[in-house]
């Protein structure tokens, strides 16, 4: 397995420190058991009025065809590197309120943070997500019928790391390079929009 | 400090479990070690392009004023029981790419990501978020200057979670009542959407 660590200026906790996107995924399954376990993960996340926006449209490389179909709603950059990692998954919004068809303003938002739930169970269980907004929604809808109420937005590679040097070119490089973040001071303010806050 | 542990079906993370959004907040001030480390996970959440496109404004009470200003920006219900909370935030989104300016169609789920981050940080010091959708957006554009290709879009009050006995009407009735969620066969699917995945 392989591990990529941010360089924290304050700490963290490991699992929020240890997780990254891999470009490589290991010839390894996941199991039932912890697939089941990540999705209840994402289960809990919390939401606008409770709404839980989310779906996951889900396929294992066991599933054969249905891991082609969903393989070909990734734009071809992506499906170069997701086609090793043993899970696949469309991120889903529902766009709309069930009770009252009105536009939920935060379906986008509780939709990340479901997967940041999934994702977060997925590296305590020795697992990784690489995340993609590069996916084909048009076909998507197509080929899962998807209604007008709802939109995939993002692609989800799940598995298990493997070392840099199995990407595919050109993405070996970029597993090899160390995560970068803005300062605290670009993104924490106080006062004013871009006054950076004292305590950051 | 009150804690409220998830009924899963399936076993997840401990602070995923515990992790719930109390209307009930100690007085209790978050130290700053603890402040920072929060938006520390924050900044490490996965985006799309790296864009990281996630801002806070934050205010703690000490700051006097500005834990008012920042407190008007929430509508009247809410401030009823955030203003119990040591710590204020407003969550933003740079809908627009810096490079470029064009549409970020993942800026409102990588603030979600990001606010996840944060609230799993929050989990593992003792700490709990509550998230709101109910702010006054354009009063916040106004009182913060938070320019055109930026939006606030959520409401965080972050504090220790206080007995359910300490929350204002009608709140207290929700602090005790179980947390609810959908089963994963309503969101989990195979094949076609609204079709649950025979692993949920």
């Amino acid at each position: 397995m392989s591990v990529k660590i941010a360089s924290t200026n304050h700490p963290v906790h490991a699992l929020v420190a240890s997780r990254f996107s891999p470009y490589a995924f290991a010839d390894r399954e996941v199991t039932r058991e912890d697939l089941v376990s990540l999705f209840e993960a994402a289960r809990w996340a919390p939401s606008s009025y409770n709404e839980q926006p989310w779906s996951y449209i889900v396929a294992t490389r066991e599933d054969g065809k249905e891991y082609e179909r969903l393989l070909s709603c990734l734009v071809d950059p992506n499906q170069a590197w997701a086609k090793a990692a043993p899970v696949l998954a469309l991120g889903v919004a529902r766009t709309r309120f069930v009770r009252n068809d009105k536009p939920n303003a935060a379906a986008l938002h509780d939709l990340g943070a479901a997967s940041a739930h999934l994702t977060f169970e997925a590296s305590a269980r020795g697992l990784a997500v690489h995340q993609m907004i590069g996916i084909l929604p048009d076909r998507a809808r197509e080929v899962y019928s998807i209604p007008d109420h709802s939109e995939a937005l993002t692609g989800l590679a799940i598995g298990y790391a493997a070392e840099p040097a199995n990407a595919p070119d050109p993405y070996r490089e970029r597993d090899e390079t160390p995560r970068q973040r803005k300062a605290l001071t670009e993104f924490v303010f106080s006062g004013s929009y871009g006054k950076a806050n004292t305590f950051a």
